[in-house]
């Protein structure tokens, strides 16, 4: 039987789709507990959650579920971590920062201070979507009318804005025809056959736009001139001209700061969603089902491994309260284990120490009107910039309303440090400077701002964990075991850092982890 | 003064601003009316407007804001036309067909029938719904993660579904690989500097994803092994492994079927945006403003010249009735026109037989479960394949539901014009024998559909007008000049054809031209 055979004899078993490959096994987001053990195995047994960000409440969530009794210590008084929507009212003052922030957006208006983006792909987060209610929408990272800006640069195509569509079609089109020419040649060393080659010809004419002598001589794909589009009666349009291939080559833009995100990272690819009305959504969505579990404004500091478990110190009020538990899963960013007391492995201790975190910040800048879609015909997306700024981020939701705020800066490393040691007003100075020369309708429509830099606000200390090969090797081991009845959660126990998918299958591993241990237990 | 010291200088006017394009000059959007007009020159003056689609109810809209007294004759019982959402209750007979269909979709579920798109650069429709207040939010045009499908071809990539994503990434490879290839040898006949060569390698590298000896060996940008994605703990994920080049190239995959049309067709890129709830918001929004203006069941069976403009006769519950103006815009279809009792110019009557008209269909079919997210992690975006069903749409709107609707197919010329030949039931059957290749869930899931062939929809009579040069040179012109008082407006009538855009900016087109002329008059 065939492979068509099968298909089209439509009365397919699930087994035997499985089989073929066409369906997913069991889906990854059902927790892998342990044949042997029984769900009741976890009946009122303590747990101690560090942190209610997405890791430590859905630890608690899931825990709960199997009759765990778990308590969740907070630092904030919010909820959800580096999951944190922006809207009017929000307040923070960051480490170092002496008058704090309040947020003056209008009603309706907000940001991602942080996680900002779910990919398809990341079915555990989708999962709790599902699961809990929380109702999505796409989300546009991929918006090829954004801008990309080449700021002191030389030549033609530096310091002003293009369009990304225009630099790609063009690399597109002169990539294609520089292949299409090499093809026609016999010295491309090479095991295509004949037709072969002229099936690629084919592919590359489409892709590039090519000419009947195969040349590029510019698309409409890039666009059309602003005057001269397409209309009613005599306008059949008339498209923009092709920028030069060595102009192209010396403008700047092969910097990674220009990259196509969208083709070049699997996370960043179409499609993308995102909570309707704000990232927080999700960690509410979880809060609710965690009513009397978390404890706010609870700073833990002490941790401490005893005969049968484990002891927590927090401040509260300012005064400390000690709580015990049989285990401890502790999901506190890495930044912030370095400050607390506790009887931690060394191997720990020290990847608290030297597991890099990223410094990264954003600034949301409120506009009275939404001139990147009424002038500039951009609907959510991102330009890019060699600048500080780095990235601007056009909402994705209230399309067409009156006013919007965007993402003036979103920035790392050296960057983000030198932004987020200025002053708010400083930054916001900035990110309208810069954000000038891509917009200039910036200075007339300002209305007010709200800027974070993640590795000064408290309690988070940085953006994520990024390891390179030596880290994940030396200190990432180290946070994937259970250190006595302490397990660790979070983004930076997974090869799935800065994502909340990240936090969620840490969540699960280390539920299933101490639910399998549990069992060994009753078993004795 | 450099363009760069200017833009440092934010005291840049609006007049400046414009001299360095870096604004719009006036928006599309604005109607051109003479500068020697008066808006009351319109004033009491009598339009008959023929059909209530978007390009005559928005000619009739805007005619009355300059004081006009328009009629629009609309021979169906909705307004709209092609712009048409198909949901729980909608009704149609098709020509030739006997029994009529009612659809059965469950309240929230819908697809649009017709138009279904809005182009991020098409500013005279996103105009419109910012003017009516109608939402918009994001159509997937271009999701990576849907699938083609080559049916009965040969090799190991035909009769089996692939992601988008997996071609796209490959194919991408390997272009660079061999681009890179050739560059390396003295063989290009060239114009690249040795820098420029060096530049460009390092894009391909990275548009490619390029190993160190610049060699395509895969890439996680085409995905994880289905059971190996990255995770928590020991999980850092296996990628999958590339097709063949060869492979590729003789899959059959060069197909215009299977073309990347967001790269392809301006009209096509991201971003793409549709109105919440349906694309019937914008016509339905429309129609709100002619309340009283617009008569429903009224089939336009004589359009005459008279010594003063025009008398038009229409089929009202099965009797004739006569109305007089002073001005016809007439919005039919050309399809339609050929029946029409008329004095309408030979060139015109010539254009309405031989501008030819697509024959396109799409089928909607409700699932019990949104199988192709939950267990395809497609959100939105179009799967293609060389089958009679041709694409495949999944809705952009009620991610995560219960239920869905897709649109199972999507068809064009003689695909359609076959399957529109078929019985209701056997559409159905046809668009489920050849979707469960792509999807195995379908028998499972399914539960009813409604379909619809445009050339056998009543009162359409086809999907667009399909111009090449010859036509476009023939009988375009007598289309977009006034017949005696009787002016043409649709998107037949534009470069625009098959888009809102070109419904709309017929509008604006014909009511320039009308007040144009009346001013002319007035001045007499």
């Amino acid at each position: 039987m065939t492979r068509r055979d099968f298909i089209n004899s439509t009365s397919a078993s699930y087994a035997s789709l499985l089989a073929w490959g066409m369906l997913q096994p069991a889906p990854a987001t059902t927790l892998n507990l342990p044949a042997n053990g029984r769900r009741e195995d976890g009946k009122g047994r303590k747990v101690l959650v560090l942190g209610a960000g997405l890791a430590g409440m859905a630890t608690a969530y899931e825990l709960g579920k199997l009759g765990y009794d778990c308590t969740v210590l907070e630092a904030r008084s919010r909820s959800g971590g580096r999951v944190w929507t922006i809207r009017g009212g929000t307040k923070e003052t960051e480490i170092g920062e002496s008058n704090g922030q309040t947020s003056s957006f209008e009603e309706g208006l907000y940001f991602n201070g942080g996680a900002a983006r779910i990919p398809h792909h990341h079915q555990l987060t989708l999962h709790y979507c599902r699961e809990l209610g929380v109702p999505l929408q796409m989300f546009n990272g991929n918006n090829e009318a954004g801008y990309l800006y080449n700021d002191g640069g030389t030549g033609d195509l530096a310091n002003r804005r293009l369009r990304i569509k225009e630099y790609h079609n063009d690399m597109r089109g002169y990539t294609a025809e520089l292949l299409a020419k090499a093809l026609d040649q016999p010295g491309l060393d090479q095991q295509l056959t004949k037709e072969d080659i002229e099936k690629l010809v084919d592919f590359l004419k489409n892709e590039g736009d090519l000419n009947t002598a195969h040349l590029y001589k510019g698309t409409n794909r890039r666009g059309y001139k602003t005057k001269d589009h397409p209309g009613a009666g005599h306008k059949p349009g008339n498209m923009t001209d092709p920028f030069g291939l060595t102009d192209l080559l010396r403008s700047g833009f092969m910097q990674p700061v220009f990259y196509n995100v969208g083709d070049y990272i699997y996370e960043q690819q179409t499609t993308l969603l995102q909570p309707v009305g704000g990232m927080d959504a999700i960690p509410k969505a979880l809060e609710k089902k965690l009513t009397g579990k978390i404890i706010f404004n609870a700073t833990v500091s002490e941790l401490r491994k005893t005969e049968n478990g484990v002891r927590v110190v927090y401040q509260k009020d300012g005064k400390p309260v000690e709580v015990t538990g049989e285990f401890c899963v502790c999901t506190l960013p890495l930044p912030m284990l370095k400050n607390l007391e506790s009887d931690l492995s060394g191997t720990v201790k020290r990847a608290a120490d030297f597991v890099p975190y990223i410094k990264t910040g954003k600034i949301g800048l409120q506009f009275k009107r939404r001139f990147w879609e009424e002038d500039d015909w951009i609907y959510g997306g991102i330009s890019r910039t060699n600048m500080d700024i780095n990235q601007i981020w056009y909402p994705s939701y209230g399309f067409q309303g009156k006013k919007g705020v965007l993402i003036g800066y979103y920035n790392f490393y050296s960057r983000a440090e030198a932004v987020g040691a200025m002053s708010i007003a400083e930054r916001e100075k900035m990110a309208l400077a810069q954000g000038v020369k891509i917009h200039p309708q910036y200075p007339t429509e300002f209305e007010n701002s709200f800027s974070l830099a993640w590795h000064r606000v408290p309690y988070s200390g940085g953006g994520w964990a990024t390891y390179d090969d030596a880290t994940r090797k030396k200190y990432y081991p180290s946070l994937i075991e259970a250190d006595g009845n302490i397990y660790f959660a979070g983004e930076h126990t997974t090869y799935l850092t800065a994502w909340m998918a990240g936090a969620f299958t840490s969540a699960h591993r280390t539920v299933e982890a101490i639910h399998a241990r549990v069992g060994e237990y009753t078993k004795k």
